[in-house]
């Protein structure tokens, strides 16, 4: 790889004055733009994470992902990653592999490695969590779930429960059930509360809880199991892959979709339009979250005060997997 | 955070002593057993890429990925990662948002970090790729693509249109149409050229080829746009994403997927098999690369001797998106 000297002896200056050149230093027009040329020709590229090992900003910050797998959490690093390119920050990824005690370590070794700010993914928060970032004292901010006192971007479950429990109220389902994850995530529960907050005004309105995993299979293996004692018009999932484990099952017996029973999800993945049917769904700004979050962990590098806590809005997208029982 | 001097200080042991532990010096096993206790405690752990840029080896590699989109780039990656945590080995991914000039910088900022290896998911590979590969004289492993010289592992893209191709000879279609994305892309060009190997063997059969982008909707229109002319009985996509599109196109044009026309697609997504109908199409080991890669890096920065290209196996995968017409 090219150093110091190579350039030295193309551009046919010293050694200091390439040195002055790549620290910004005093340094006339015309040296310059030799410099500059042979370092393009030459591809160089300065240590610039030795550089900041000795800096204050190390221009890199890292995200913590909770795994790989996941369609909207790929959209938020993709919008993270660019906002960060138009400000010459990099960004480094760790996974913790739904690991809390790896997520832990993680964010003690990252913050030990000189990076300037860390954003979190995370999937569940724990005291543990709490008491890390407290601990690391740099910018840190958490997308995704609420944390006390800490910086968090989070999706508005609770109204995307809301708003799928005003659209059954008004399309006449009595007989519904949900397919959620348990309690253990924070925000996937926010939406099942926000769902209940709208059906619990109608008395007539019954809501049957089945507590699946994330995984397509088992919501189908759930619904096989459960739909001849339930026989509701109307399943609930909690997120959009659950939508489809519930009508994957729903067309093995044989049942027409939305005719004998409506399905929605939450999430707007990009296989919920194009699925057949079509997914009624929530939509929540993947992108916007990515960039917001970026845009923030610089602010509170730069010492600019932010929010505490942003909430972001989300959308129900009506589409072809639902229907209403009354006109 | 914690520091040496905090250690010292609970463990009631001196700071050299502390950091004799640290560096695995000669200790008494009962010292050790309490400075355990307190690192444990502390959550301390030791900066260690300030360390390895003192050492030999980071202990860490990194990769270089084209985008944040893409079913089979997470499942490699999680094997990576997964394979890399049992060596004690981290790993840091970087973006080069599609933009082949930003890949080459990246191989160069990133060789130059004192990563120990570098994996590169090439989706297409240039001149200036072999160049900077060379130059940065670091062990190296590209996924995906072939490049000459260059270690490489690839998918066996060509044995899968033939596998496909066999399939529609067997199955007595004679109008197909192949919906590809052009030549740029080498490994996705060797499908086309593995179906055509077996298909140009029977000269009643006619293969119209249509360019397309990687996106649903791209497929989804040019199918609607060249149905009625084709009015093909079988298509072949390149992926398994524009055979969504395409059975997207044909379900909006009333047609019955297998009855009236059958589609298959490259790839096996987690989708493909819960789509409606679920896709007929060839089955990659990304799992497989992932893990692979990671061990032939470690092999490659230990010394070890490895084979320049690997080409692994693939496999049919018959659904219900596809029929025979003959019996």
């Amino acid at each position: 790889m090219a150093n110091i000297n190579d350039i030295s002896k193309l551009a046919g200056v010293s050694k200091s004055t390439v040195s002055r050149y790549l620290n910004n230093g005093s340094i006339s027009k015309n040296t310059a733009k030799k410099i500059k040329k042979v370092v393009d020709e030459l591809n160089y590229i300065p240590n610039t994470f030795a550089q900041s090992l000795k800096a204050t900003n190390s221009n890199s910050i890292a995200t913590i992902i909770p795994n790989f797998i996941g369609f909207s959490k790929n959209i938020s690093l993709n919008s993270i990653d660019a906002f960060l390119k138009t400000k010459s920050y990099k960004l480094f990824i760790s996974n913790s592999n739904d690991n809390m005690k790896e997520e832990i370590k993680l964010i003690y070794s990252i913050a030990n490695q000189k990076v300037d700010g860390i954003i979190l993914f995370a999937s569940q928060v724990t005291d543990e969590h709490y008491r890390a970032i407290n601990d690391v004292k740099i910018p840190f901010i958490v997308i995704g779930q609420e944390l006390d006192g800490i910086h968090c971007i989070v999706h508005n479950d609770y109204k995307a429960g809301k708003l799928i429990g005003e659209y059954i109220l008004n399309s006449g389902h009595k007989n519904i059930s949900y397919f959620g994850v348990g309690d253990y995530d924070k925000s996937i529960k926010s939406r099942y509360l926000g769902l209940m907050s709208v059906l619990e005004k109608d008395k007539t309105i019954k809501v049957k809880y089945h507590t699946v995993g994330f995984d397509v299979y088992s919501a189908y293996n759930m619904l096989i199991n459960t739909y001849k004692k339930n026989k509701s018009t109307y399943y609930v999932a909690a997120t959009d892959n659950i939508a489809f484990g519930i009508i994957k099952g729903l067309k093995k017996l044989n049942l027409d979709i939305p005719k004998d029973v409506s399905v929605s999800g939450f999430g707007d993945y990009d296989m919920s339009m194009i699925f057949n049917p079509a997914l009624t769904t929530i939509s929540f700004p993947y992108s916007d979250i990515g960039t917001i979050s970026a845009k923030m962990l610089l602010d509170m590098i730069n010492g600019i005060d932010i929010p505490k806590k942003m909430v972001l809005d989300c959308e129900l997208k009506i589409r072809n997997s639902t229907r209403r029982l009354c006109t």
